[in-house]
């Protein structure tokens, strides 16, 4: 192995030792037992084998590997940025800027074209837009809410959120995939009636 | 969605809940913080990332998206056959009898096709044959050891760890990457003279 080959390496185990931080960055999410808050590496774990499982209800094809990575890497900005509720709109508004600077200094750690292209991952995830962007946030809204189901509606209570919270988060959802929409709305549904979410 | 339809996504959303466990099941291995020991679910999220990382020191061609689900779903029977310490003789015994039950059933959660899979996924996985069950079994061995190194040493040291059993542990790594095999050796000559792991 030469120097630079060496060099190489150790960018990579210097990059998989800084992204362990990721599991002490914690959610809102309780575990389904609802016994402690989720982590961000749990909650990427769980998601990646979500892509895998639920791809049949995507309407358009999606590239299962790269949304995979990309739901295992988007949260790491959040070693720097910190987690941001899903209901927290003052912490929105300098989100934006807080993980950019994040995503610089811990893609940054990576050799150039391993960092480049989970940079890119990553804006393509915040951004939102394409087929795998979509898919990978439906996967990341549904997991927590399968929890707060699971969990009876814990976070959700804690938090006193409502219904018009979750359907303005999840109003891209329907474009992926109407069955897990579908789906999303029953439990959204049975956790107004149980008084878990307020109906406004 | 018709009645069979709506019975799949039950299924699979059930194997998604069930698998929350796996997060409170906890291995020997300390965070690289030192602060606590990780869970299953870290564990296996920090794996398949590496999994994409590390490709390039596979001697042979791995199947990285296949590697990726292997490692994500390789530690989940411990939720009913609980960890077995790298290092516990006595425990290795009846790892397999345990595990196999708990494949049978945690698998059998899924609808027939993914549920075979997986199952087949984890038994190339346990046969430790396949390039890519080698490969996966390097990143299963790799990343404790780079924890162990970031935490000083403190599982080895709590387990009183030998030189001899970290070799026998990892015999065939340098089969799928004398690179990385390399660095393992090192780090453990590290902790050889640290006085972490025994010289035995």
């Amino acid at each position: 192995m030469g120097k630079e080959e060496m060099r190489r390496l150790e960018k990579q185990l210097q990059f998989i030792v800084e992204i362990d931080k990721v599991k002490n960055i914690f959610r809102q999410t309780y575990l389904a037992d609802a016994g402690r808050k989720e982590n961000d590496a749990e909650h990427s774990w769980h998601i990646a084998l979500m892509a895998y499982l639920l791809q049949e209800y995507a309407e358009e094809q999606v590239n299962v590997s790269k949304v995979m990575l990309m739901v295992l890497i988007h949260d790491l900005v959040e070693i720097d940025a910190g987690d941001t509720y899903a209901y927290d709109a003052a912490g929105a508004e300098t989100k934006r800027d807080r993980e950019s600077a994040a995503a610089d200094r811990i893609f940054g750690l990576l050799p150039e074209d391993q960092g480049k292209y989970f940079r890119e991952l990553w804006e393509e995830f915040e951004g939102y837009e394409t087929v795998d962007a979509k898919y990978a946030h439906l996967l990341d809204n549904f997991q927590p809410l399968l929890l707060n189901d699971a969990s009876d509606g814990r976070s959700w209570t804690e938090h006193s959120v409502k219904k018009s919270q979750i359907y303005k988060r999840n109003e891209k959802i329907e474009e992926i995939s109407g069955e897990i929409w579908n789906c999303m709305q029953k439990i959204v549904q049975k956790h107004i009636e149980k008084g878990h979410v307020e109906d406004a």
